[in-house]
């Protein structure tokens, strides 16, 4: 197991350009991958280290799952997809981050995956706002 | 939600048709897939109608990353592998079922997914016994 710190987390340079801040939660800071093919979210651990889910501590790996199925049902929800796929890979960025993506019949690679599909496809600036704004909406205690 | 119940489970055929059993966790069945190419388990919770992780109780969400990670972390531990990959996609087979494959640098699709990455080699038979008896072995209680 790798030591897993909190303090002086930085997030990887390869994430933070393909991505944008959404917001943050408890464990995780939740972005948004820029591709506007599929709705797809990326939630962040911020701990310094991990890799792997099982490098975390038990109490982290339970908040990461609570998290992750958070997200995954706002997800359902807003875009009212088809299936959800989740996944874990890091073969190319090993810091530790988990895609949540809603799927849709018909979308691009319907039915295999996201990753490694293709070349991504920047949203316009404001297509990307809107759409953080909608999963912040619903992520946000209601009044 | 949908209504999640444990009585009357019945693995999905296609599951059944592409992964051998290996043993039985406490929620979850382990089973090999038939596919020589990676080393590739997937966990199968028993409860009829799961489809998405958040389908499931608070605790069989718990369950199910205790005993994912669990046996990311021993399949590590037997492949020596780059990395783990873990995803739930299901948009071929609905019923929930959790993917744990040990990635290398360099193995068939490295760094992409291996989902729908061409076409399933079977193992032979006495290889996947093999195989699965070394994830047996690493799974169980040390006297």
């Amino acid at each position: 197991m790798l030591e897993v710190k909190t303090a002086g987390f930085e997030l990887d340079r390869r994430l933070e350009a393909d991505t944008r801040h959404v917001m943050w939660l408890g464990l995780c800071e939740l972005r948004l991958m820029d591709d506007r093919r599929w709705p797809w979210l990326v939630l962040v651990p911020q701990r310094r280290g991990a890799v792997e889910i099982h490098d975390m501590t038990p109490l982290d790996q339970t908040l990461l799952i609570f998290e992750t199925n958070m997200v995954a049902e706002t997800l359902e929800d807003v875009t009212r997809c088809t299936k959800i796929n989740t996944g874990a890979l890091g073969n190319i960025v090993r810091q530790l981050h988990v895609h949540v993506v809603a799927r849709s019949e018909g979308d691009p690679n319907w039915p295999g995956p996201v990753w490694g599909h293709g070349q991504r496809e920047p949203y316009r600036r404001e297509d990307a706002h809107r759409f953080a704004d909608r999963i912040v909406s619903a992520l946000s205690p209601k009044r």
